[in-house]
């Protein structure tokens, strides 16, 4: 199976991390796709992924998955090792949920801040700026960090005592709010130091 | 368990027609929450649900799960009959994507507008309206009626040959854009064939 994606960016690194986890990164082949250059928005990728984002799996029967939670999905199934999403009803309800909150919550919103009032990937790409609502939505990541350090008061990994999806999806919105330059307020010590704690698994030192 | 909604709004309605689907419609008590009268805002709601939003479901133990999604993850697992996520790997990311694109093409852009570009749930909650924006997103979500029914011209259900989740999705999204005032185009004929046939289903007739 094939990955078409952009190594160091936040939504690819949350695939890469996923096949680490899993000891899997060695079955895939990686295609760069040329996002800057606007590659994603061609014709060819757009009829892979038509929201015209990166990562995209592609199956060796043709079949395209995008959206990186549906791809971990596909990945949790496929491979052995724990699994990121879960085994019972309600720890996978609570998995599924607080990944949703680490998308919507945190790595989603810097994504808009980013792409609507930064430059964000630059003028020929970010062509219908919204920029009071990327300022709003800056906001909404800062309040999303304040939910997790909360949370992650608690226990030690977002959704309970074991790593899962939802601590991937959230480290990849720290990186992304990072890059951003939304800073991360230092009186969130919990989330800190729990960020500190998972950058030193093996998986975010191979992917 | 226990769900907080309010009948006939469209998330809570993917939550009832999957345990509809499911034969579970018996197992839940419903307690009823004053959107309106802005309840969900208030703190003993955001302790169920920091995101302030309807449907929550809460387990015998306390636990309270919000997002659709993760409801019907829930619900999925822990009842029999047909699985509305899909057996394998592969089917379950198909679904998963699916899912998640009726989400953020359909039904979240039409609640974007809803909420941003009409006057919504009225002057007393809608208190940050970003016009604009929600004007975009009613496009996003007429360019996304237009991908489902491109792909409903191909299969009969909107993963594939079976009913889903992602089937669920969409019928909420169209009925939240007849809603909100926003037109299904008559050329998308295989979407409004879809929708008729859907409407149908015993679950939409009990939920
Ligand atoms: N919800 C998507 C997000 C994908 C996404 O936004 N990817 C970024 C890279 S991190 C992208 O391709 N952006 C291109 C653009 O904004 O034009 C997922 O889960 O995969
Ligand atoms: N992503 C959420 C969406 C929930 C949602 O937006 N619910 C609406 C009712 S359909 C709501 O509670 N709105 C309250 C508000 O906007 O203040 C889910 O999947 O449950």
């Amino acid at each position: 199976m094939k990955i078409y994606d952009v190594e160091g960016f936040p939504n690819p690194l949350r695939v890469r991390v996923a096949l680490a986890e899993k000891g899997a990164l060695e079955s895939v082949s990686f295609i760069a796709v040329d996002v800057l250059g606007g590659e994603h928005r061609s014709a060819a990728f757009l009829a892979k992924n038509p929201a015209g984002a990166v990562p995209v799996l592609e199956l060796d029967d043709g079949t395209c998955i995008a959206e990186c939670s549906a791809i971990i999905e596909y990945i949790d199934h496929q491979f052995d090792g724990p699994s990121l999403l879960g085994e019972e009803a309600r720890q996978r309800a609570i998995i599924h949920m607080l990944q949703r909150r680490a998308e919507f919550m945190v790595l989603d919103a810097v994504g808009d801040y980013f792409h609507h009032a930064t430059a964000g990937l630059g003028p020929a790409l970010e062509v219908d700026q919204h920029k009071q609502w990327g300022e709003k939505q800056k906001h909404t990541a800062l309040n999303g960090m304040s939910y997790f350090d909360r949370l992650l008061g608690q226990h030690e990994y977002v959704a309970g005592e074991t790593f899962s999806c939802a601590d991937i999806t959230l480290y990849a919105g720290l990186a992304f709010a990072e890059y951003s330059d939304i800073e991360i307020p230092v009186k969130h010590r919990h989330l800190l130091s729990w960020r500190e704690r998972i950058a030193k698994r093996p998986s975010l030192n191979l992917a």
